[in-house]
């Protein structure tokens, strides 16, 4: 039995996340369908997290235990064949047995794309956020930098989460423009429920006045998700990458 | 009675090109329905040229004489209301009464883009060319200076054009690279049907050897379309600007 880590990219546009469901095509029912197809195996597929509906994966990695003697490098191509060209898988290979996509995540790095335009642009409709107004990259670039470090991000955590510790250790954090396209990067040992999301609603509450930025860090210290901004939608969200 | 040019951007994907046809959606005809929605007027829109069902436009010119009196600057949004998410009007504003958006455009800048990673990417679905071979855009970038200046290119013209004098000058070509994407731009006063595709195919057939480099003066003096490479799918082109 081997144990084999895949890597893809998708557009979630179409998919209500990755996690199976009962009426919603996903991406982990989709994935697990390609596989039966190319092995004849029906395996469970684990996923290094569970991102909701219309987010986007740079890079996903997702593990499982096979019987077949495919060679890891064929499984790309074998699993695209079957595969919509909303998923497309760029790399396989051999892992631990004991290797666990999720739990065996060291890091995890989030883009949120925000388009700063004028007027919408058929090119980043479901792929970035379109936000019109004035946006300062390099006052907010300035602002995220309270964010590095380790916190309890109780205030940027939605409800629907069960976990208990609310700790993550921000790493990385920073934003940049590309003429109308703003780019939030942020890296962690790990993220909340919708973290990223609002974070970047809470640097727009902050970009257009409705939230002081010299309270951010009462804002943290508060573990208050009321004290926060918006959750900003789903589909300027990517995950970018996933470190083990 | 006003004229009136409108800029605007369209993800080709869903259109059988600019141009009214009888049993197509075509661009033209989505955006007179939408101005006759905004204005009640049934208007005849002349664009800047026909681009092929699938090609894409950062920035598409038309103009149009209209009665109405709602400001150019309200134009834009008043249309994006109407318009489907793949059309996005960005510019509107009163020109000469004797402008047309064909025959005055003095240049054009298109761009090709070509995913050159092993495997397709989701997010350039339809919007670049997949090309999973080796491509030095380096060397190209160098083979490709000989198209500049005043040629005639009846071998880079496919059959389905009217125009008699084939002659156009190419002001500018070069080949960039970002990562897997790797960028053909080329500008001139005027392209044949087809023109940046069969550039963009000989490219590719340079590439991987079915054409000498060495033999790329004789392919434009022969204007002799056989002797030119394929013609790249209509899915990586994009019209770029349109300097008038």
């Amino acid at each position: 039995m081997r144990n084999l880590l895949l890597e893809l990219r998708y557009d979630g546009s179409d998919f209500h996340g990755w996690q199976i469901q009962k009426d919603d095509i996903t991406v982990q029912q989709i994935m697990t369908e390609a596989f039966l197809k190319v092995t004849g195996e029906k395996v469970n597929i684990t996923g290094c997290s569970r991102t909701d509906t219309g987010v986007h994966a740079n890079m996903y990695c997702c593990n499982l235990h096979s019987e077949s003697e495919i060679p890891a490098s064929n499984f790309p191509n074998a699993l695209n064949f079957y595969l919509p060209p909303t998923i497309s898988v760029y790399g396989c290979k051999e892992v631990d047995d004991s290797f666990h996509a999720r739990f065996d995540a060291k890091e995890k790095e989030y883009i949120y794309l925000i388009y700063n335009g004028k007027y919408r642009n058929p090119f980043y409709e479901k792929r970035a956020l379109l936000y019109s107004y004035k946006l300062d990259e390099k006052y907010l670039n300035e602002i995220v930098q309270i964010f590095k470090g380790k916190h309890d991000f109780s205030a940027f955590c939605n409800a629907g989460s069960d976990v208990e510790d609310k700790t993550r250790t921000i790493y990385d954090i920073s934003l940049e423009r590309e003429n109308e396209l703003v780019k939030v990067k942020i890296r962690g040992d790990g993220f909340l429920y919708n973290m990223v999301r609002i974070i970047v609603g809470t640097l727009l509450d902050i970009s257009n006045g409705k939230i002081d930025p010299s309270s951010l860090i009462d804002i943290i210290e508060s573990k208050d998700r009321n004290k926060a901004g918006v959750t900003a939608p789903a589909h300027g969200l990517y995950l970018n990458k996933v470190i083990y």
